[in-house]
């Protein structure tokens, strides 16, 4: 027996996939079977002016969410760390501006009501996945989470801690594989796509794909997204900066506006054939 | 500096990518650059009328190599080891019969003489990736070779051991993913798709991947093999049975005919986006 | 260079080791080189008498610190999450009954005050480890913390963890090695002893080792314990429950008073051999 | 039910541990349950008058079995493979002048004869634990066999292993471990000592720890090898150069006269207090 029940797909009464919509100024966005989200934008909210021109950019090339840190986990004590509500500030503007829906995380339960202020969806990294304070706030909220596997996590793991949002009343649950540690270390993490179709099998919960920390090098991150999307996946979220060159983190993993055209043209190419609206 | 020098694409004067000719009895199979060659069949032989009804199966599906084992490397020795030299005998029959050429694993240096009477490909098995003396033999032979990853082996290591082949004088190695071994335990490996677009920047070598050992799963194995080729893989390893319920093993990860073909045609749509020949 | 300053052994004036001093109702009690501490003590509170019960048995047996847990970090929203507050009760009656030392996990950030209420040393469990918020918080007090390293941390990770600490300024730190995911599944975790050494090169902090989470057998535990002690670390943290067959949690890996009792004895023989106080 | 039986503690009649007796110049040494076999020597054979070295000095200082290796497997084609033959006359030599038995590396079945002119025990390497040709070959010998795990083997695979060869008819066997391939990269491989006391639950056979391989690093060897030791294992593989600093392979993790002395000396204190010989 499963260890999970409201996440699992044989407990809902109709075998019905989870569609979560999203209102952006351009109408609404949906994410779930059937439709191809693209979420982009830089890894970290750096100025208004540099968020600005990442979100124009990634826009126009047909992003449906804008994506952008403002707290930023760091495993050093003296990185930095994202500009904090200044960044939220930030990523307000970009949202007004553009109309592109949100996504940032939240990383501590005192924060949640500030990033509430910008966010359409709040993420929950990879780090926290099992942050099991954060995941109760959260399953009191209406609005979509977006839960990143733990780095280490096993499915049946990330699907329980989905089960804990779902458990406290929240349904708006997006999983978002993004790479698993092991031995490997020619890429910054080990790209998992089995799971793709297995999730698929096992929840009725929309699940994405995020090339950019999988793979952690930017020249990979094309073939990645074409793969997870062909494995079934219900979407993408890539890190894109108007300039990487001078992103001040996670650069080496970031496309260009050039390579995110291409990348949307090919991605939509195999969208179409699997009979998905991008 | 890379440690490897005839497997690298920088070492090449042209930096041209490997194209392997095997010659079927309906004309020249390539792969490499530009093809996606399909070798579909049993996991193991078990019986000349068992393999004739799989091997007309692929072929009528339109695979262009036949695989079946007859020396199986098993964890326990006390589980079926393949039929050996009797296998080989059907190999020979199901050759011939259907024009296929044909992949089968060599796992012992005193068996090489025996197997190259009916393989078109020899296959050096996961297990088997770091067995030097074997790789050292199979240097000095002209036919082509299809290394397997390692379940535990990082890219650069699998790199090198197709080196041990090619400073030996064989330069017809294909490369292919299987999965690795990692934490999670709800597929029986892990496939890292992030390698082939890896081992595409680093090596001409072609890259191919086995989605049925990767998974363990028959119902992942389309998805994982429409995004293999979506990343950019060069062809693909089937496990298909005429009727995987009685299938000695692996049953459990084979496609039966009717899977096979809703794959092929799904594969071949994304191969023809790829611009590949299949 | 390496990215951590505070933890590293380089950077001290004087080359010293760390030291903490936790005072118990019998006398200081000292963690660190030359010391080898032990804790011990129940998976999670159960009620009063349960505690009361296991504390006795412990502080007879010879523990210095008393554990068990009231917030329990817990893979499914349906399992028993700990007593909390009730439970940081009755540890408190324990704590003044028996005169030991108690250490706690912690959860969340809200929770901090009301654990200080009773907790001698904050337990930073192995799925917080990077739960920077609530390593920041930790960092502005004096109390010591122990900071248990995460199931798929690398040595650097964690160092960078406990700088977080140290860089808010508490400086009393202990690092916990508790086991890493790996494929192996035989064992819970597989511990990994060869840190412990490492870690005593690179820093001047204490390092204990929790036999039980590693190992999750409780017959593992005793030879485990034993190695960790003969490999240099300065302590162990031990589940001992004073009826492991009726434990709300873990019991699989709980000691009773035999056994605890008998790796005691054999915990002091190597301790005095390696001329550690026990 | 487990899938081994010979190799099974169960399926004995007796429960009796296996002690396989070797016979050297000074008398037979003894492998298993209450014993400490140290096994000392370099990594490779270099040369006559350096393993003479190397071997006058092991035994000097307690050592009871000469390790060195003539047959090398290398990831690399061009690093240095061994001696080979010339290596086996070497380990011919140093085994007369010292008396010491002698346990060398055999990579392939074909040189099985030769090196049993010189080796009183066979070693299957980590990279040949599944190399089944080579198990059935050895298992036909009454030579007894050091199978290493490989370093991505499961206990079970391992055992299972060990089964191939008990199944053929050799019950000589001897396992080491010798650390599994992790996520973490600050020591060589991740030793995995919490399969000591369960391969002494699980097996009747002894079970060695190569802290060398375990760590890549001479400094971790000692603490790693009581450890190893205190943790219930029969005994150590240790690598030993008369001066680390010109070997040609795995210098960083040999140790020199003076620590093999100093680990002895701690190692013996342990063995003692486990009750073994040594």
């Amino acid at each position: 027996m499963k260890p999970y029940r409201l996440a699992s797909k044989d407990d809902r009464d109709a075998v019905k996939d989870t569609i979560i919509e999203i209102s952006g100024a351009n109408g609404p966005c949906l994410i779930g079977e059937g439709h191809c989200v693209i979420i982009a934008g830089p890894c970290a909210v750096e100025s208004e002016e540099s968020l600005l021109a990442s979100a124009r950019l990634v826009k126009e090339l047909g992003a449906h969410v804008l994506r952008g840190g403002a707290f930023k986990p760091r495993t050093s004590p003296y990185a930095f760390p994202g500009l904090g509500v200044e960044g939220l500030r930030h990523l307000a503007v970009a949202r007004k501006e553009t109309g592109l829906p949100v996504v940032t995380e939240v990383l501590d339960v005192r924060d949640i009501d500030q990033v509430l202020q910008v966010a359409d969806i709040l993420q929950v990294g990879s780090r926290n996945m099992q942050n099991f304070s954060l995941l109760r706030e959260l399953s009191r909220l209406e609005v979509p989470v977006m839960l990143k596997r733990g780095f280490a996590a096993t499915v049946e793991e990330w699907l329980l801690a989905a089960e804990y949002l779902m458990a406290g009343g929240n349904d708006k649950v997006i999983l978002c594989e993004r790479g698993i540690r092991t031995f490997e270390s020619s890429t910054r993490n080990t790209v998992d796509l089995g799971v793709v179709p297995l999730i698929k099998e096992l929840s009725h919960l929309p699940v994405i794909v995020d090339p950019s920390h999988a793979t952690g090098k930017w020249r990979l991150v094309r073939p990645v997204a074409k793969a997870a999307i062909a494995a079934g996946a219900d979407g993408l979220m890539i890190e894109v900066h108007h300039n990487p060159e001078i992103a001040l983190s996670d650069g080496k993993q970031s496309l260009n506006g050039a390579s995110f055209a291409r990348l949307m043209e090919e991605v939509r190419a195999i969208a179409q054939l699997e009979g998905k609206i991008m």
